[in-house]
């Protein structure tokens, strides 16, 4: 039987996400799918919903900040360390809409110490740029995985 | 009957909110109630959903950062003026839990040119403050109010 | 003779900004004078000289964060207990210019665990605002005075 | 003799950097180099002396920010349109030292209507990274070179 010691960085990074994702109420109940994780990095995508928008069928950025977000949790927990965001902001570019399908790519920038940098391109079904998140991480005590 | 340019900035502010609140579904979709609102300023409150949480009943950031970001919304929209959001950011200081009523306060920092700066506070229902968010506004062209 | 212990808040402040002027030979090269020091609180004032702008007589932004970034490190390090700055922002409202004479006051928004957040507003000399800025401390081992 | 519009983007950008630089007082005061520009991209570098230092001989946070703001302004002017930095943040990852070779590497995360994104990498002679820095930039009126 596998340990987790045995485990390569890019299995280590699966087994984190999985565990991550089988917790992660609010990612699921919004439609989120878990498109890749390797480690540092994670990308999702989500669609769009009325429930998202307001009366120009535009998006709250609120739910584009938290597609970003979730990606940078996954990313930012690929090394079985458990891992908090401390910092975030986001920039918006351009709009999205009722329909569109975002997808938030996360790439980890610096990690030292215990604090992680991670950038994540939010972008819709034609490759247009949404919005750019910018996540500062802190690793806490504990692992993701049991021993 | 009053037209917009005999309303105070006070009665301007209200009917402001009013006409956004009408808009906003994914505010009111997520439960938010709006408290308050002045010229520069608003508050709004929710309560986290089970849908809100992961499997340690932590509130996701992407929701506390929601709240805020409508308040952001409301406060920066006082004047009849349609203004978006362009960079927001938020500091995680507790963690949220479900069943935890949260409060956005938003107040103007600074209004120059198209440009404004909003910080809004985000307490719990003990007082104690869960995170800190900062939005950069920027005014478009239209009104909110009909002429 | 007095001991660290016995001070006030107030004098502790007072002296934790002498031993970190004593220390900050960049403040002092730049001409910045402290002006006051409280708990979480401190301002410092600066005049734009020649070699701080460009050929428009403009400030170069580096020189307001610079001045701002004091101001933060003074009144974060009022508790005696060694903090340093992790993530800053700033954002430019005005330009300043040559002979403008700066004022940076940094206020507490947040301190909690080893994190604080300052918020610092920089104005010249008629109050106009030139910038807002927030840092983010991060306490570490050691004190500033002598047992 | 050539005109404005015949230059390539590479010939604008660099044309732009040396109508910059000659205006820039303060950059070259810090003893900066401008080391390479491209179209959206710049890097200059800077050496750390005693007046940047504090009295353990560690770098001024605001003299790191300096180098990368200018390294961002350099890599925002290279359209040979007016561009001014709206708002900038700064993540410090390690300490930097009195007679350390910093270099900042400027480049384009996003260019859309009038704003753009900047990431700025800050490195020292052994290529270890000292601090990561965002610009926000925004369009103003007006062209650097002469018609």
């Amino acid at each position: 039987m596998s340990t987790v010691e045995s485990l390569s960085p890019q299995a280590l990074a699966e087994a984190c996400a999985r565990s991550m994702w089988d917790e992660d109420n609010a990612s699921r109940h919004l439609g989120m799918e878990l498109l890749a994780v390797a480690p540092g990095e994670a990308s999702l995508s989500m669609t769009i919903t009325e429930a998202m928008t307001n009366g120009h069928s535009t998006c709250h950025g609120g739910y584009i900040f938290t597609l970003a977000d979730s990606a940078f949790a996954f990313a930012c927990n690929t090394y079985n360390q458990r891992t908090v965001a401390q910092h975030c902001s986001v920039t918006y570019i351009a709009p999205a809409f009722r329909g569109d399908r975002l997808m938030a790519a996360a790439r980890e920038v610096s990690r030292r110490g215990r604090g992680g940098i991670y950038d994540i391109a939010i972008t819709n079904q034609k490759g247009e740029q949404i919005a750019e998140f910018r996540g500062h991480s802190r690793t806490v005590k504990g692992a993701l995985l049991p021993e």
